[in-house]
This record gives C-alpha cells, sequence and structure tokens, in this order.
C-alpha cells in the first residue's frame, strides 16, 4: 500500500520550507534511516541520516533556497517535482532548476532522492 | 561511458517531435530493443518494441502533442524533462503536466522510461 499524494506533497513542502528555515532536521525528518541519496544522478551515493545530514549541511551553508515549479506529481511509489534552487556557488550566487524523484516506504518516508541536473542548467542568479 | 547530453537532449527532441508527426517509428527510433517504459510509474510496466510499440500507437489515437516546459536535465546515464501532453480522452481534450525521465545505455538508445504524473495533474485543456 502506498502512501496518499497528499502525504507525499506534504513530504515534499517540509524539506522545501527545511530548506527555507535552513533548519537540517527538517529536512531530514523525511527521510528514512537508510535512505539513498544521489545528487546529482550519475555522482557517488550517499546512504543513510549522518550521510544525508552532512550532505544537506553543505546546501544550507550554501544558502540553498528551493522555490517550487508547478505541482508535485505523484505515480506509484514515487513523486517526481522541479524547482528552483539558488545557492552560493563559489563566492556567486547561481540558480539551478532541478528535478527531483522521492521514492517512499510503506510508512511514508523517502528511502531514495535522485536530483536530475547538469551544469547546463547552472545559471548566475 | 555515458553519452553526451547534447545525444540526451537529441533523443527527447526526436521523441517529442514523433508525437508531433504521429509517427510512431521515430518515436520507437530512440529506445533500445527491450526497453521497458512504466507511465504512469506504479502501472504494470512496458518491455520490448512490440509493447511500446502499441503503448504509443495508443498515445497517436488519442492525439497527445507534447509541448517541452524547461530545459532537459542530463545527469549520468539519465535525463528528466517535464512537458505539458494534450490528448483527446473519452472525447474531451485533456492536459497533464508530466515529468518523464528516461535512462540510457552506452550506445545512446533509452533502456528505461519513467512517466510521473497522477490524476490530480490530469486539468481541462
Amino acid at each position: 500500500m502506498h502512501i496518499t499524494a497528499d502525504a507525499k506533497t506534504r513530504a515534499v513542502q517540509t524539506y522545501v520550507a527545511g530548506y527555507a528555515a535552513g533548519d537540517v532536521d527538517a529536512i531530514l525528518s523525511i527521510f528514512a534511516e537508510d535512505a539513498v541519496l544521489e545528487d546529482p544522478v550519475g555522482k557517488p551515493a550517499h546512504q543513510g541520516k549522518a550521510a544525508l545530514r552532512a550532505f544537506f549541511s553543505v546546501g544550507i551553508e550554501m544558502e540553498a533556497k528551493l522555490h517550487m515549479l508547478g505541482d508535485v506529481r505523484c505515480a506509484g511509489d514515487s513523486a517526481a517535482f522541479v524547482f528552483a534552487v539558488e545557492l552560493k556557488f563559489d563566492g556567486a550566487y547561481k540558480r539551478i532548476e532541478v528535478i527531483d524523484v522521492f521514492r517512499f516506504d510503506d510508512v511514508g518516508k523517502v528511502t531514495e532522492m535522485r536530483a536530475y541536473w547538469g551544469p547546463e542548467n547552472m545559471k548566475d542568479a
């Protein structure tokens, strides 16, 4: 049994709000203990909450703020969504329009996050 | 070795143009022989060119036209992109903003297509 589209959408909202607040615990709250994160896809994966904490802490240090672009697409055990992230990269503000895919377990935690973006998608903010 | 971002983007363009032309062979040309398609994610998968031909032929019968929304995001062996599809569904034109993820093999053919959308994303066109 998959969790509802509403529950998936709320998890995405919690994720975005966690960045807005610079609150790594809020971000981590949506993930399962052994979640796997690949950001961007093709780079080495980060697994488990300690690794994810380190990864998201870097994002918060880069002042990453996420702005949703369009609705969350919920399908099966997954949700996909588009957002613009603005962050400080080598001293300059950059903007990337990213597509994220979350996969959820049966209790509504994210077990897999895959972020799709490449250097072609990074613009000056 | 992964194919280039340019080659992935061209495959996506061929896919969109194939729908515009109602040309199922053009659509199929980007896929590997044993490609797996899940559309939407969570529904039974279609595997192999004969199954894909049947699937895409239904889309062409529904007069599906795809309009890209934003750039293709290329990462690792994959590409993700957003498009609006307008199609005739039960006699009425509908519009769905879909997120597709393609995975490519080393010779540049799509081995996996996953389409993320749910009933919440279907609007009147």
